[in-house]
């Protein structure tokens, strides 16, 4: 039976505040104002590729409210699930953020407490929901948020899941939101519930106490919980200004690792949001695949290192654009320069 | 005895976000960042015309407080008093504020809420504090924050005025702050205190229930407390974009009014800011010139007629830009075009 | 039964290229980006009010085409029914847009032949998009393009009406397009099928060749059409930044005629799309209350008088800044200057 | 016999730094950088409309200098007759300009003293530079500059005389380069060499003492000295955005006055160098005409006018443009909005 | 006998729109506006030098064609022979440019048939035209516009190689004008009539089907045909911000290769028309020095590489830097850091 | 005894006007607007970290010298001892700068003659001044100016050092300023009152003609003159936007050498100022650590190092910015990639 959307997921909007290229925050007189937040980030990356995506939050139905709400629209996530709150005290959470140039490192400074996210109820959704998505992702980051929204969360899960969806969660430790026994013990309570699962080998490490290679780590949370697919990405920080990007992605149910070349000396542009474009690309080569890990994993490894070259939070490449870097990844050979 | 300061002032530091020129919030890019807050827009004014003005207030300690005492430090008040919250929900209220064009009219959109400034305590400031400025300003927006701050603020205006300092009030009134019958009660404990008083006979009629002419109310207000001036602006709104601006001002000694020619049909580019920039004028005169509550008006009009044509919540003309706007105000015969 | 959509409408999507404020074309080095249209305008307007609206158009498949998907995404408008020209000589039609300043005109160049919606053909569209909505709206822009579109839009209007919809058309006569004539002969073609019918009275009088005032004019139309209402804007270009904008509404069922106070001396910002944006407004009075003729015209003349105020070719008022408007034109004793 | 240029002019040449929009001097990260001078300004306007003229000038052999003779070849001004400076203190004149809106009035801060221009020598140009052109114009900013550029003024005005050029000249005074006595002293040298003259009605009166009507004054010139034409321009300063402005244009040999109605309420955005354009279309006139003077009136009047509404210090409307405009303005039942 | 221009070039101007720094084409608000053609930046690039330069082409006579017009002004490049479509139809073919950051490569979509271009005519320019200049330089962009532009632009070698100027093509090769074999067949027609050759190893092997070294092959050109000489440049694509750049320069008469140290590692700012550069630069040193192939050589290297650092189409350096290049590249002590 | 200041410095005040990123001087429509200086750059790095600061120097007292005012007041310089020039004559010098990108160089015009700092006399500050402030520090930029300059900045010297204030020299030489023998004399006569003296190897050996190691050529100064410390920063020119930095310290009391590892490829924004911020950093170890000379390199590396990836003339990171980059130049583990 055909599904309105292929992924659902509940998180946070956020504002994001910039500076132009190399200011700094406490000096000129302009930001740059964009949306979003790992879950809007995973969402919006899906969307570009071609699936159907929407959003389940909370923004104030005030004016910033509706500019995230146009910024949703506007790269293609349905905001049908969208709840509004017009109470007075309604905000936007939302941070700032400066890029780094060697040895300056990017600054992130976070502005998001007491947001209109925190007050997201289930009654703010239609039961219809439940049904209406082939997957349903969230973060680690919605898990902190608050008590209340964590019960929420949870809630959600066991809906989907019970709906027929797949579940898909993402770490995303943040040790400012909580701590690592904090994030071990809720993060388990949910770890039955879900189908994929993507994990750092520093935080497998540091919040869940894993020992051994990066492959036993990955394996191990599908021994302990029924989990299908484990990805972890890696990062090599040469600068702020070049990184290398890869992953590594397992299968449970074939027990088989998937990896390739790492994309090496990425020209960094931003950041922010490359991990979650990873998730996209990854959720994206599955779902469009059905179950095909290889594709995943291309997939993934080629948004997470792209979206590092582009400005913003959200990754911005379209399907072709996306699968011509994946085929120049390829062939050795490709000295192509340009697109034209 | 020589003072540090002419004027110290107790007041929340808001940074303010609005778009280029005639572009809604819900759309667009870019947001230029600007200080502002209704304390520090006076001590700007004040500060710009040549006297020694200081803040006090409490910030966060972080990027964006920074941000906002080094626009402070530009504008030439004097951050001795400016306490720094460095907790990790520090926060700086902030307000968007975007431009209106008939029949469109200009919104603001509050995010004010759980900032550092409600933080702020007797503590965080030096007892010579009391003893340092010749004046103290504040206004009804400090007075409605939380009731923690409004006793703070009383128990300020009791030392300064013990200290021997003349005290300013300006009512402001805010209706998503507070309402008329809180505003009234509140203000009233502190009127025995206050030597300068600003009120606009519309806040006067509605909040304080006055009524009569607008000179019979201002009379009203030095009858009732020991208030030696009151000021009150008048403001035509022709459309957002052409006001007439202008003020009377009473001395209670001296049982007189003053008057001027309105300023008509002023080309306005951002009307946020102006009658703080009137209050600046207007205590400058008094500060300067000893009393003379015909300086007063004249700078007091000035400045808050020509605010209406800058940018962002500050007055931003220089003493001799002021009297010049002055002479040729009175100057019938003045036609001469540009100043070079 | 419930319909997908509320409205949908056949127009091209042009890019609008403009340079900043008041520089001319022939000069600068920045051009500002932005997609419009006199379908796609009326489109944006009537989703910004909550309707739900989609555009039956085809644009190149590449990055210019996709930069008009997101666009149009952004402002609400479904793109369900965008077809994509993947051709070599796949374009995007666009126009350079000046703005004046008396005694300077604005000025408009077109660039906007070739271009892939001439390539539209009825098989790019699903044949359930036909029963898919409640209101077909198109203009004679569409109908002067070339033959093929001209037949497509006969044909298209042909299918809405047969499967329920409501048509509206809006003239929109462009000399550059088409001669009087020619637009005389194709429009009373269709003029049988429509039932809303927008058109001005210089128009009226030299295309249609009518006579007598405007209400005698805006009365024959139906008269010698099947047409329930008929609606004339009425503007005064004071200046390139001073209009005077309103409209006459006729119910030909009531034979009654709606009219309410112009909008005086609108500060204008940007001209383009303002008759779009009163269709908008109309069309979403007349739909969201069931024919209410007071509604349609009041709704209309505050989105076509506002849209004057906002850059770009489309209105950018949310239903709630529309609802303000309109009571702050009917409140002859608002003197309240800012939304807050 | 054809000559190689139309009008060729001595000036200096001046970088011209402003804020943008209504920024001011002493606030903001930007400035935007133009060329402009009283000549420079008038061969830019002539340039436009189609005749062929040059500069005579020196400027320094650096970047600052390069990036003036760029932006003179930008808009048609050959730069054969430009010599450079290359000494370790060449120096571009500068001038920093900030718009006004009332009650603030434009300001100008100039530093153009030291600069290339003065050491401008006759040994800089070749002597078949003489020959090259029909007409020559300076202006009174010139002769002010130094005793030397003084001198060569002269010098050139004779010597372009004695090849047949016909000499205009602007008084265009500046009581910050030199007095009026000075000016009429200087002046009286040189006016025996002029056949066009521009000189508004308070300089003939306040600098050359002259007495009666304008036109009294006007034809008084023509007495004392063998000058043909004489041209006074009119402005009514609203407010530093509204002007009204006109000219009178007197034929010496017909003994005829030349009027028009004035361009009113113009929506001035930069003043700036609307007395140069007036030059411009007045000498454009007259040339292309063979002294036809209601010509010179029209075309003088129109890029007078229009001048004011382009940011910077030179007209920019190519001749369709201004002849569109001298179009509209004779003919009072032009309704039309907008030139597409 | 002195020829008015030292080199005239036929070939299209177009616009070019590109988004600011990292930003991509599918979204943003804003387009830098540039103008640029193979034919246009080689011009461009040479009147940078010193020398005279003419463009031969077509544009539309409305806004766009004048802006084109006022940028080539602004580069020094003499518009006599620039011809102007004045048809309803009349457009400037225009492209679209991304940069790119790896792994996201530079983008560019054409929007450029259906130009004023196409309609360019041997009547469009005077006979004398052809007796004006040293040297007539084309590329098989112009050949491959359409069957009329190349029979215009063999007309047009044919004539100036009889009026005794020399001829200088660049092959260029486009994939999305024409095939392999198209180019080789009408290349190989005008090839009899040319002096000097630019052509890329790559272009030779696949297109010209030549085999063995590149030296090898550049040889057997001049032995096929009587050229002069030929040039290669050779470029290392490392990333899209990193290129290696360099040449070889072949002298038949001398039977001679020209080659030194590439420039490694080049800050790549703006890859496009460096190629056209490196003509600009060969031309000047083969013009101004006489034929001294080293000289072209060093030229060639140098404007070719710097113009990767440079925003826009075109050469931007003056004589002066380009030198200083060439100094500082020459001397592998010079440890100078910045010009002062 | 308390002092007022910790650091005061006499120098020029400049406004520095850049082209956008990398665009060149030769081109574009605008320039940022910044103020820069040596001497004002170290007192601005030194006020960031936060000790007390004033600028001793003379400005025109028109807009221009408000604007540099400002700017020094927002990074928090006192202006207690700025003197104005009202003369008509007053200017501030002014320099023009353009980023570079391999194989292009950075670019520095300068326009800085006839500036008001040249007429700086001792009559323009107060007695007190000179007990004011623990430490002066000036640099041979100002020695060079002019002999009235040099003669006020020996007489300023003299009396800062017997009303006990530390001295600090930083030789800064320029050739377009003074030779190499003049800067030997003139500094020679002011060493034997410096106890901190900052000179780069390549000065110290071509002028002063020294000769050894570095570390020899260093311990030489302070055998010949009275001087405590000794400093040399080490720069290498990887290409314009790579650079390495660091820098020897010699402590003469304790005959001590410090050192560490190099800043390596340092991802260069602007390299102007580094050197100056290196000193702001070295004076503050100094002062804030009483004379610890690994303190002193350590924050000069630091503030050195980090000033290249800052736009403008000064340095912009917080005391808690510069910590944060030490500890991680120190902690080789360190793979934090943000700070957050």
């Amino acid at each position: 039976m055909e599904k309105k959307y292929d992924v659902l997921s509940l998180g946070e909007v956020l504002m994001r505040l910039s500076p132009p290229t190399n200011e700094k925050l406490t000096r000129g007189d302009f930001l740059e104002k964009q949306v979003g937040g790992a879950e809007l980030n995973v969402l919006s990356g899906i969307a570009l590729l071609g699936l159907k995506t929407g959003i389940i939050s909370k923004v104030p139905g005030n004016d910033i409210g509706i500019f995230s709400r146009n910024k949703m629209r506007g790269v293609g996530i349905s905001d049908e699930y969208l709840a509004y709150d017009n109470e007075s005290d309604a905000r936007l959470g939302l941070y700032y953020y400066e890029n780094g140039a060697y040895p300056r490192k990017p600054r992130v400074v976070y502005d998001r407490k007491h947001s209109s996210m925190l007050k997201v109820k289930l009654e703010d959704f239609p039961e219809e929901m439940f049904t209406s998505t082939k997957w349903f992702h969230t973060t680690g980051i919605t898990l902190a948020l608050t008590p209340e929204v964590r019960d929420l969360t949870k809630e959600l899960i066991k809906k989907f899941k019970a709906a027929g969806a797949k579940i898909s969660f993402d770490v995303n430790f943040r040790s400012n939101l909580w701590t690592g026994p904090q994030a071990k013990q809720y993060i388990e309570e949910i770890l039955p519930y879900v189908d994929m699962f993507f994990c750092s080998e520093s935080t497998a490490q540091l919040t869940f106490l894993k020992e051994g290679t990066l492959e036993q780590i990955m394996k191990s949370f599908t021994e302990e919980y029924p989990i299908s697919y484990v990805a972890s990405t890696t990062r090599i920080v040469h600068s702020p200004k070049v990184h290398t990007f890869g992953s590594v992605f397992y299968d449970a149910l074939k027990d088989t690792y998937y990896k390739e070349d790492d994309y090496a000396n990425i020209e960094v542009v931003d950041r922010i949001g490359s991990g979650d474009a990873y998730i996209s690309g990854a959720l994206y080569g599955l779902i469009k695949y059905d179950g095909d890990c290889q594709k995943a994993l291309e997939f993934g490894n080629a948004t997470g290192a792209v979206k590092n070259t582009i400005p913003g939070d959200m990754q911005a490449l379209e399907l072709n654009e996306i699968e011509a870097i994946i085929a120049s990844h390829q062939d050795t050979n490709d000295t192509s320069e340009m697109t034209r």
